[in-house]
């Protein structure tokens, strides 16, 4: 599916935290055979994250990730605003109730809240749009969302992220991976005896010509303590054998160019 | 000045590399005075470059920063779309010609690449948009450019992270620096004793009306091996003092309401 991966929150503008969600999901997704088309962290801010939405569904986006936002405050709006974007507004979820309070139960035993008993900035986080689901979150509070509306799936996880990963391998890879439209995406990698990358521009280009394909970009990097480039040739298809059939011509040819490093880096 | 970072390239959608440029972007120019209201990472694609610069344009952005696609080979677009998105179109810049000229003859001499002399893929990296200005890169080949158009500065840095950093302190911070519209940020960062985000919704609230003027956020965070919340309150302003003051005093309501670990983290 076409995929956007949006990151939400201001200390990411900020540059005060680095979001090291959105590269996590970005492979972790492509990897299932979902295409990335897009990253982008706006501001915890209603408009800025509505707009974000729209814009994925102006890209053709059939599955949207988000991070952060899922919290108890209230610069935490992430729900809000997929229930504006979405028309579906936000409802109390019974079961997403029950897991806030299971969790908060359970932080009040072992000492870590005060009291366990259920607040308003507590509940907030089982306020979701109609329609949709709450994923477990085996490490924090906030459950993520999931939500079908329109052609489209919307995904919510929280910015923590051990949290964000452990609700992604529990209770949304395998369902992505469920829904992968039968695409295999695969990935070679090779250090080549090349170190100028204006001199290779011709090599890439009649590779694309004859392997449309393959996606083929070199990208300097270091072997050892040698400036070298490396090439980094990836495709899609509907059949493993045939995807990897053709990365192997593209590498084939990459290394009778180009020469490939003593040994792959 | 509102900005926005685009950082352009299929690696990154495919999770393939993690872009760290746009952190480092993000930080720095907040530091200078600058508000960035959106990260993006696009594919390299002529139509989803163009896209996203329109985009940043719809944002308010008057100042936009991208990193990637300046390289010598075909998939290296983000001058043509600067071109196309401004009806600045491309020309060859002499002064570009000769910064790339020299870095080849300079490589030829150290062996570091076979030929020093011009060629077709080397000296597309000195076809820049008309009124573009060539920014020197001390560390690779391809320069910067740095681009007004409209009421809009388009600055383009490449995508290798030593190259981007070396062009940004030298070319760019300093008279982004002296374009910063008077405005001053600063931020503090204080662990506190609370372990309970949720408890601490309503006084984050209360510090939202008494000081609007100041945004302070709540993170889980450790502290040695307690689960412990860090608030991290910033502020911009006209003036250094006052921005001070507030900051000040929204830290100190803070560690009366929530206390604070023992020693800063």
């Amino acid at each position: 599916m076409l995929t956007v991966i949006l990151a939400i929150g201001r200390e990411i503008l900020r540059g005060r935290v680095q979001d090291t969600n959105s590269w996590t999901l970005a492979r972790r997704l492509t990897g299932l055979g979902h295409e990335v088309v897009r990253i982008a962290a706006c501001d915890d801010d209603l408009v800025a994250i509505v707009r974000e939405v729209r814009r994925a569904a102006e890209d053709g986006a059939t599955l949207v990730v988000t991070t952060g936002g899922l919290g108890p405050t209230d610069d935490d709006r992430t729900l809000q605003a997929l229930a504006d974007a979405t028309d579906c507004p936000l409802a109390l979820h019974p079961e997403a109730r029950d897991l806030v309070a299971e969790r908060y139960e359970a932080l009040a035993r072992t000492g870590a809240v005060a009291d366990g008993g259920m607040t308003a900035p507590r509940e907030k986080m089982a306020w979701i749009p109609v329609g949709a689901a709450p994923l477990p979150n085996p490490v924090g509070a906030a459950p993520g969302i999931w939500l079908e509306a329109g052609p489209t799936i919307y995904v919510a996880l929280p910015g923590v992220p051990a949290e964000m990963r452990a609700i992604l391998e529990h209770a949304v890879a395998p369902v992505l991976a469920a829904r992968a439209p039968g695409a295999v995406y695969a990935e070679r990698r090779i250090v080549t005896r090349a170190r100028d990358e204006s001199a290779i521009a011709p090599l890439l280009r009649r590779l694309g010509q004859e392997l449309p394909q393959v996606y083929a970009k070199s990208r300097p990097t270091r072997f050892g303590s040698e400036a070298r480039l490396e090439v980094f040739a990836s495709a899609w298809g509907k059949d493993r054998d045939e995807v990897e059939a053709r990365l192997a011509r593209a590498v084939a040819l990459l290394r009778e160019a180009l020469g490939e490093a003593p040994a792959d880096g």
